[in-house]
């Protein structure tokens, strides 16, 4: 059975995590093999975070978790797409839709383009 | 003027490609700063290709580039989600139209789920 290959990045794979119903792209994070086999078997987004050190569940304090709809591999099995139903609507920590809310113009300024969903002030007491 | 925050991973951001128009995530890869200038520049995607450890003007073979039509950034500034034209049909060198080609089954077995557009003996002559 063919599965992704943790080897290639120091045992980390980068995740994309795209909401099912709409097709957009919420977030990129990693996963170690501990974090693949926890979603496997919780059918809800485990990742490894690299400021904590730590296997982290998604949502598990906001209660914002990402339920796995599928799950896809890529022509060289080092990164994962997974499409998600996001609970709560918001997939980044600042509140927003998706952590890509910043999009360049012509004259390379940034400027917002992903709705604000939560406080995260009422979120993370 | 905030830019992409290139020395988190050692010089290298991963950039995730999303066709515009359908929303499809085709693949992902990667950009050294001289690959994001050359984008910018350019309006079509450059990678660093970590294989062959030089600038990748993705398509520069098949003649299927990708046309930048969005570029947005993430939180943490790590990483960037570029929306493109997908010139060709195709993003993966298999042929199909999405490197992410493979799906997880129930039974943890591995399906095709994107179609095969082009015939890469045809293209990488």
């Amino acid at each position: 059975m063919e599965q992704p290959d943790f080897d290639k990045c120091g045992g980390l794979l980068p995740v994309i995590a795209q909401e099912a119903a709409s097709g957009e792209v919420l977030m990129l994070a990693y996963m170690n093999e501990e974090a693949w086999n926890e979603t496997l078997r919780t059918g809800e987004v485990h990742y490894y975070s690299r400021s904590r050190k730590t296997l982290w569940h998604k949502g598990g304090t906001s209660g914002h978790v990402q339920k796995v709809r599928s799950i896809r591999m890529d022509c060289d099995r080092d990164t994962v797409l997974v499409q998600v139903e996001q609970i709560g609507g918001a997939a980044c920590h600042t509140g927003r839709r998706s952590c890509f809310y910043r999009e360049r113009d012509a004259q390379g300024r940034w400027t917002d383009c992903s709705p604000m969903v939560f406080d995260p002030k009422e979120v993370y007491k």
